[in-house]
Order: C-alpha cells, then sequence, then structure tokens
C-alpha cells in the first residue's frame, strides 16, 4: 500500500512519524496532509535505508539538488561527489539526470550512496536509448518508454517527473501564441519531438492508467512534469503553461483517486511579480497538490547568477506557498554544475525557502532567525557561527580578517551592539 | 544653485540632460521629477568630473558599494582596490565609510579616482575624532559635528548620511517598546550614545537648518539615515522604526523648502512579506522621495550568504518602488569586505536591482531580458556572453566544461533548444 492508501485507512505509518518529529508536529497532522494530498512523502517501496521526508502544506520547504551526467561528462564518480556535495549543504532531496555514460549503472550508484529521497525523469533514458537503438528520440516505442519507468520503480526511485500534461491540445495553443523561447524543458522537448514526428498523443498521456499501475505498485511519488514552462520572461504565464497547468490538475486528481501520491511541478523564467498567482492558481487548479517550483527566474540576464536569481524567486514562490525548491546553480544556462557549484546552488535555496517559511509561519522557522539575532548581541561568534547557515563558510569568512575588538572587522571598535550596550543598557553586553 | 532650485526655475541642467540620456528619457521628464523631488541627482558644485547619476521615480534602480577603511585595516590603496572593483561590477555609486586611518586623506584619495557619486557617514569622522581628542564620542562638541560636516563638503562628498530622525521622542519610544537587537546602525549608536549621555536633543535634527545651510551651499544631496533600522527580523517595522520615519518624513518637507535635494534611507532585517508596505509607507509619508534601502534581509541567518539575502529584499523592494539599493557582500555580520566580495556585493544588487526594474517597468529593463533569451534561442554564445550580468564570469563558467555540441555541457547534445528547432520549427535554429 503506498503511503497514500495507508494515511486514508488513518494508519501513521513509520514514514508518517518521522516526518512529523523532523518537522517538530503531530503525527497525525502529517496523516491527515498525506490522506488529502497536501503533503506527499516520497518513498519507494524498494528504497532501502531511505530517510523519508515530507513535502507540502504546514512542513518546511525542502530543496532539491539536481545531479547527473551529460553527454559530455559521463563519469559516476564526479557525480558522486556532486552527490556528497550537495549532503553536505543539506539538500533535501537529491534527483539523478544523468544522460551520459551508462545511465542505469549511474542511477543505481546514486541510489545506493544515498538516504536522500531520489527522482528521476526517465524519459531522458528512454529518449537517448531511442537514439542509440532505433536512431532517434522519435523512434522510442511508446512500450520502451513504459518498460523504462518501471526500471526506475523497480531501482527504488522514489519520484518521477513525467510530463504528463503535454497534450496536443497544449501543443496547438502553443502553436497558435508563438512564444519567444518555445520549448526549454528537455523531458518537454523530448515529448513534442516524438508527438509531432509520429502525429500522436503524448503516450505519458494517453496512458496515464498505465503509469499510475507502476506508481501504485512501488509508492513512486509522480511529480508532474511542466514541459511548457516559460523560458524567458516574455513567455511567462502564457496560454501553453496555463493549458498545460489544467491538464495536470485533471491528473492531479486521477492520481489520487488510484491511491497515488503526486505533486506539481512549476516554472520556471518568471517577472517576480507574477510569482505569487502561479502558486496560487496551482493551489486551486491542482486542489492543494504541493507545488515543487523550478527557480523561477526573476530574470533572463543572470548567467553566472542564476542561483541568486532563482533565490529571489524561489524565496517569493516559498512565501508564496510553494512547497518544495528545485536549486538552480552558478552553472544555469552555461554549463554542467561541478560540485562546487552544488554547494552554491543548495545553499542559496536554502536560505531562499527559509525566507519564505518565516512569512509561511512554518514551525520553528523564525526562532532560528531569533536565536542567532541573539547571538549577535551577545557578540557570541561561535553561536552565530553555528548557527548561520554554512558555519563553514561564515568561520572562514570571519577568520579572514583579525580585529581588535569584540566585534567584527567591518566595525572594528566601533560596534554599535557594543555601543548600544554600553550607553542604552537595556542588552545583555558582550559575553 | 542646487539641482533642485534650477528645476524649479525652469532650467534644464548638464546634468539633468546627462541623466536623461542615460536613461532613455525626456530631459524634461527629469527636471520635473527633480522639481517635484521624486528624483535627486547628488552632485556637490566642489565635485570635478562628477558623471552625475538620477535616482528616483522612473529611473533605473539604482546600486550603491559601500568601501571604507576599519579600525582594523586603515590601508588606502586597499580601499581603491575595492573601489575599482565597484566600478569594474557598474556599481553607480560608491559610499567611504571609512573609520580607520587618516579619514580625511582616504576619502579624498577615494574623491580623486572615482567619477561615480560619492557619499559618506560624516558622524563617523566626527565621534571617532571625539574619541581621539576628547576621550570619548559622547565628549563630541556639536560645533565639531558641523565643521566635518562642511568639510565633507567642501571635499566634494555628493550625498552624505544624517540621522536626523532620532529624536528624545524615537528614543523613548525605542526604550518602551525593547527590540531583540536595539540598534545596529553604527552612526544611530553613535547618536544615541551622545544624546543619552548629554541629556540632549540630536544636533542633527535640532539644528537642522544649519545642516540646510551647508547642504545648500555645496548642493549635497541628504540622506536621511535610518539610525533606528530593524537589525533582526524581530524589530522589523516596529514603533520606532516608524516614529524615526515619520520625523524624516517632516525632515523631508523641511528639505524641500530649503531648496536642498533629499532622499531616506530604509532597512534593514525584514520578513520579506512587510518589504512592499515598508516601501510604500515611506512613499506616502516622505512625499515620494528616493527611497534608498540596505539590503533588506529578509533572515537573520544567512551570514556569508547575506549578499543573497540582500539580493532577495531588494529585489522585492526595487518592484515595489525602491530607486536606490546599497549593496550587501558575503562578508556582511563577519568582515570587513575585500575586492572580491565587493564585486559579488556589486553584482548580486545589479540582478536583483533589476529585477524589480521589469517589474516597475522601467525603460529598456525587459528588452535587455528579450534580447538575451532570443541570442539563449539561437544559441548564440558570443551574444549570451556580452548580455550577461558579468560576462566575465559567464565566458569562464561557460568555458570551464566543454562540449561536443552547440548548446551547452548541461544538456549536451540533447538540447531542448535545438530539438525544438529541428521538430516543431518555429524557432531560426542554431546560428
Amino acid at each position: 500500500m503506498t503511503q497514500l492508501e495507508q494515511a486514508r485507512k488513518g494508519t501513521i505509518t513509520p514514514f508518517m512519524r518521522a516526518v512529523a518529529n523532523s518537522e517538530g508536529l503531530e503525527a497525525e497532522q502529517v496523516r491527515a496532509g498525506v490522506e488529502d494530498g497536501s503533503i506527499v512523502i516520497p518513498a519507494n517501496v524498494n528504497h532501502e535505508n531511505l530517510q523519508p521526508c515530507g513535502i507540502g502544506k504546514g512542513l518546511r520547504t525542502k530543496v532539491n539538488a539536481n545531479i547527473g551526467t551529460s553527454s559530455d561528462f559521463g563519469d559516476v564518480n564526479t557525480e558522486l561527489a556532486k552527490l556528497r556535495a550537495a549532503e553536505g549543504a543539506k539538500a533535501d532531496t537529491v534527483m539523478d539526470l544523468s544522460t551520459g555514460g551508462d545511465i542505469r549503472s549511474i542511477r543505481r550508484s546514486i541510489a545506493a550512496a544515498t538516504s536522500l529521497p531520489l527522482g528521476t525523469v526517465p524519459i531522458y533514458q528512454a529518449g537517448i536509448e531511442a537514439i542509440n537503438r532505433w536512431g532517434a528520440i522519435v523512434a522510442m516505442p511508446v512500450d520502451h518508454l513504459f518498460s523504462v519507468i518501471q526500471e526506475h520503480a523497480e531501482d527504488g526511485v522514489d519520484f518521477i517527473t513525467v510530463h504528463c500534461g503535454i497534450t496536443r491540445k497544449a501543443v496547438d495553443r502553443l502553436k497558435q501564441s508563438p512564444r519567444l523561447t518555445d520549448v526549454v524543458s528537455r523531458g518537454g522537448a523530448f515529448t513534442i519531438a516524438w508527438m509531432l514526428h509520429n502525429g500522436q498523443e503524448n503516450p505519458l498521456y494517453e496512458h496515464f492508467d498505465r503509469l499510475l499501475e507502476i506508481a501504485l505498485r512501488y509508492d513512486v511519488t509522480l511529480s508532474l512534469g511542466d514541459g511548457l514552462r516559460p523560458g524567458s520572461l516574455a513567455d511567462a504565464s502564457d496560454r501553453a503553461q496555463i493549458e498545460e497547468l489544467l491538464t495536470i490538475g485533471e491528473l492531479v486528481d486521477h492520481s489520487r483517486a488510484a491511491g497515488v501520491q503526486v505533486m506539481v511541478e512549476g516554472p520556471g523564467h518568471m517577472p517576480l511579480d507574477q510569482i505569487a498567482a502561479n502558486v496560487q492558481l496551482e493551489k486551486i487548479v491542482c486542489r492543494g497538490a504541493p507545488f515543487y517550483v523550478l527557480g523561477p527566474l526573476v530574470t533572463d540576464i543572470g548567467a553566472g547568477y542564476d542561483h541568486i536569481s532563482a533565490a529571489i524567486g524561489g524565496a517569493i514562490a516559498s512565501a508564496s506557498g510553494a512547497d518544495y525548491l528545485c536549486y538552480v546553480t552558478p552553472s544555469e544556462h552555461l554549463a554542467l554544475p561541478d560540485a562546487e557549484d552544488v554547494r552554491e546552488g543548495v545553499t542559496a535555496t536554502r536560505l531562499a525557502a527559509h525566507a519564505g517559511d518565516i512569512v509561511k509561519g512554518v514551525r520553528g522557522a523564525l526562532d532560528w532567525d531569533r536565536a542567532m539575532s541573539l547571538a549577535r548581541k551577545k557578540l557570541d561568534w561561535k553561536e552565530q557561527v553555528r548557527l548561520s547557515l554554512d558555519p563553514e563558510k561564515s568561520s572562514r569568512v570571519r577568520g579572514q580578517h583579525q580585529t581588535s575588538g569584540s566585534g567584527c572587522s567591518m566595525c572594528g571598535q566601533y560596534c554599535a551592539m557594543e555601543l548600544v550596550a554600553n550607553y542604552i543598557g537595556t542588552t545583555p553586553g558582550r559575553c
């Protein structure tokens, strides 16, 4: 039985209890959230040693790190180093998006090396194998796509991105209202190329029940991908994007009816004042399904700094109700990230998630800031380092410049905290 | 005559024309903005070779870089290197916040080395000189404070932060409603310590007319500092902060009546959902005076990543109507920044300012994103690098990983842009 099916029977599973513990909530609250679909716990029955993670309403906003090879770089050890970087920076989940080397073997290595929930995008492997076996992505037999999904499920993958909402109707809408950057989702591009070449409906939409059967058997959480997400600010919130969202909303209903856990993926590139509306729309149209956003990136010109662009959008999204942020690294739009990019991307995204959690009133979020500010007032540097987002970095930055004062080298002898402690006397002073 | 006085007479000055040219606006629009106070052009009559910069309504959101020595690090050459880093990263203005070494000589070296508008906080020098001459900040004679302000004006400083809004009443409100982190502004702490020790009103408030006389003579723009800005999320938008803002609003009226250009400084640490309200309140209470915000930082726990925390807050502030963002570097709360911190801080803040400009509809803002997205669709890498926020970094990141495809090493052979160009055919394809 899936977590959803068990929640419906009133069962509090060990995973629900573990999620509740880590969030400081009552287990019943988590069970009820899984039952009504506002929370998912991606947990493939074949995933051994999984440390379960809840995603959704009332929970801390989660951060995903994408790793994986590309056709240019197929080395599994590089990916394992990126996995360790993601874990070290405290990512909540990882996705293996490998498209190079021995994809299955790399996935199994990553799965064996982590206890974090693992996600994949099976159509990458299916499309690449289609090129190798039949000469083109568009030559991919439908059965092959489903056999790859089955393989991912057997391998213990906890959630899969499936671009089920790209229908013929959505592609028609896309053609009728041309975009600046058409389709920027790789899975979306694979799917649309296949559909147009073969003149057929998206197999993941047409045979959605077949997908549900696999998901149900292994308790694979479906992450309904937004293949038509905007890839530039000019295309944000357009008809094609919203058409796909409407279909995704219907598929959320079908998934839940089948007992399958489901969440929804979102944009993308978007002016920052459209983000709250997009989150709200998803929550309504998809009946409260957890929302997993990529960024959003609030400008197209941030190459080299897209982790910051995504942090801006992610913080606003999280504050508006998004539940799960996919990180973006400084390499986005330029190159495959390396381990240092992974670390920077995860940390920037954690900061964004936390800034949103403060606004959402997530349990314990503001307490963290309060404790940090108290340590700052006390000039308690050990505690400030411990409480910072990345203790290693704050310790290193502080250590780069020595100070003769008890504050830091920016204010030296003229620390406002000290001055006020001496003259106003409402503070406990230096420690 | 100040720019404001000239605008009132209907004169379009060469600086107004230069600002209009750089913004792609009509000169008359800039003149009208200076007249009604919604735009300032900080331009001390003694500042030679100034490249004027407009700040305010309808203009591109500007970015300031703080440089300057501390009591721990007094070397002028380090500060000149930071100045070059700020200019290289395209800061619009710089502030010299030196509190170490020979403060006047450092200021003059910085002023001589840049054509950017220069700001200072004269009370730093006045307070430190008071320590050296009379043993304590609180022993500072009022005349000394004004003589230092006069000196900054003579030296060609274009705008000065003056914490005129900290009144006895504001300090009372602060005491009646205690804060987690009391006062975190250095100038604010100097001022309050002086007031409490001497049992007197803030001299910059009590003798505001004396300040206006100096500002008028040299056309120094007043930047009314928020000495009571919140230093932690818990203190944001509290009574003391808003009390000070109300007084600042009144002082905006007095400044304008005297023909003195004026802008207003704002927070600080703040949950992101309070930012828009703070910007709106400033615009009403201060009758449209340009708003210059420090961050805002959307969490207290970002040490090491506070440039990202500030980029989140700054983007929201800019989108909500803030006109001018003071950068924050990765060293904030930890150490005096170095040149690399300056570069990172300026770039992150420029990204935030631009994300806001898109929402505000600043002329040409979205065109930049459109051009970048078009280059991306065409896989025109030379143009993508040229159009990116930091061409040197995007070129370097892209070059780190070679690709066999015409896209980038992330997608390698499986670039969505290429796939769609080949199958949908609405794109111009690779270049």
